[in-house]
């Protein structure tokens, strides 16, 4: 399933090639998306901001993605509102972790969505500087059919 | 100067190139960047929030970069924090456009800056879809030599 939220990211949003993202990990609670610096790197030789973003942006997408695929559910996943906070510079890979929160917020999720063919769900994604949190990143995401 | 500016995202942001951002214009009080909507598809067809974000926040980089320009200084841009509203997709030419909001602001913002070497300023960027706006982006941005 990893594989394909991969070739999905690739072939549906091609910017993400230029990237680099890859699927890291997916935990069926928490999904991974990693980035090579060499790809995004700015003017400090750290992580473009728009890079960090974007691997976390797609981290609580692709988490989203899995979590209907999961419900044999699909849907149109887009962000709504975002706040971000660059805490520090990230300087080696991007790592961007997005962990649900709780069982009960996604079965509270899929419950509306299922009811109502339309919910909303906000997710934290945090993208690492080696072990520290280098982004903590906030999204809120609208699922419709 | 606008043209130093696309060469400066150019070379220093590599992925910026990928994304074809462009410097559209600079009026001393605002800075308009753009780029084609055929780089930064999704998978609904309209621009990718990655994208988008990142356009929305080097009009703000780049106009505090312009701003120290004139004033005959340098410095050290980054983006601390930043909130982002996605009020309605972007179908054709991305267009951001980032704007200071008074004369006040930037003689503060630099009387700040020469005084101690390090100053923040917020600054809001609105990303056009056609001529309504589909993404409020508010950035705060530090400066430090």
């Amino acid at each position: 399933m990893s594989k394909d939220l991969q070739d999905i990211l690739y072939s549906e949003i091609p910017l993400t090639r230029a990237i680099g993202i890859e699927v890291k990990e997916y935990t069926g609670d928490s999904l991974t998306l990693c980035a090579p610096i060499e790809n995004n790197l700015n003017h400090k030789c750290t992580a473009f901001g728009g890079s960090l973003y974007s691997v976390a942006v797609l981290s609580g997408w692709g988490l989203v993605y899995m979590l209907l695929r999961q419900h044999d559910s699909a849907g149109h996943i887009v962000i709504h509102e975002s706040n971000t906070k660059f805490l520090r510079p990230v300087s080696s890979t991007i790592m961007a972790k997005c962990a649900f929160d709780s069982r009960e917020q996604t079965d509270r999720f899929m419950r509306t969505y299922q009811r109502k063919g339309k919910a909303r769900i906000q997710l934290q994604s945090h993208v690492y500087s080696d072990t520290d949190i280098g982004v903590m990143f906030t999204g809120s995401y609208v699922v419709h059919t």
